[in-house]
């Protein structure tokens, strides 16, 4: 069979994350066969969000306009400043519910061997709201690895040092609901570098 | 976050076969945020799909004119008619490379609680098929369940029956590489019923 067009519109679904060859002629035939409709659907939606979603030139995060919603929320603490790694884990800290201040998300961390350097960060803009003024405290929630060890340091000494601020790192450690006997040695080892004191 | 762009992209996402929630948070971020490019490609590929694949108007393959790849390969024995229930079933037939005759899909099986009824089925075009002959044999390729067993049955006794035809429905049982003890009671049933002479 040379279907070229359902082929292409195949390949090019096999290459989303999380799917492989089998899951992408299901979705495609699901689009062109069994349901037109979504396939319409997904075509406007995608094609309105490919137009109209951007990045915040402030801080990195989805935008629909210049700002961000975030960014834009005047309820938002402006002196608190949590550096992210990406979009997707700035997504991830909101679901928490826990942070009320801004992001800046760096889109990406230091790695040499992946060619991944400082110019290649989101690291003038960072620069440029620091300048501005307005923000008392930075924390760093970057992962727990070598690579988000290397960018809180890099951002520590090369970046945030002139300024007067508040510096944290989230803490690293057992996740909630974890025993002990399900942790990995590395996990145990941020844990107990990690302690605190406990009355 | 009112994201509506966006979230609606995710929604559209989520409703495709296989993706949840977050998988398709994952892709919708992939697309417009860490891989534009797979972003367009999708958007171009889809939209040339949707346009350009069509269904066969013979067999109800997928088709790219108004015939289908293997309407139109003169190789296939024009004989030979395979009936299957959809259009990925016909493509699995197909990877077996088992099959040299021509197909038949029925776009569904009868199933009167899910409300699918023999007008419901591409049986119209089966009908005109036969009576424009040719055909000499035909093999049932559907699946080994209760609604699979309902619609061979209506086939053969309000379709087929006027014709001159050979009628099989493929073998049920054990699956290739696979051992009694991991076979479920109604597949061994199955393969007793389908038992076949052995000398």
């Amino acid at each position: 069979m040379e279907e070229t067009v359902f082929e292409h519109l195949q390949q090019c679904l096999k290459r989303l994350p999380g799917l492989g060859h089998r899951s992408a002629e299901r979705i495609a035939l699901h689009l062109l066969v069994e349901k037109r409709e979504a396939g319409s659907n997904l075509l406007d939606s995608l094609s309105r969000a490919m137009e109209g979603v951007g990045s915040c030139e402030r801080c990195g995060n989805l935008a629909e306009g210049s700002l961000c919603p975030i960014c834009e929320d005047s309820t938002r603490d402006p002196a608190l400043l949590c550096i992210v790694e990406s979009v997707p884990d700035l997504r991830s800290m909101e679901r928490s519910g826990a942070f009320r201040g801004r992001y800046h998300v760096l889109n990406g961390k230091l790695s040499p061997i992946h060619g991944v350097h400082p110019e290649d960060l989101n690291l003038d803009s960072l620069r440029r709201r620091l300048d501005e003024g307005g923000i008392e405290e930075i924390i760093l929630a970057l992962s727990n690895d070598i690579e988000g060890e290397a960018t809180c340091h890099y951002l520590q000494e090369e970046l945030l040092a002139p300024y007067a601020l508040g510096l944290s790192r989230i803490g690293f450690g057992l996740p909630s609901g974890g025993g002990i006997p399900y942790a990995d040695a590395t996990t145990l080892r941020s844990a107990l570098e990690g302690r605190r004191e406990f009355r």
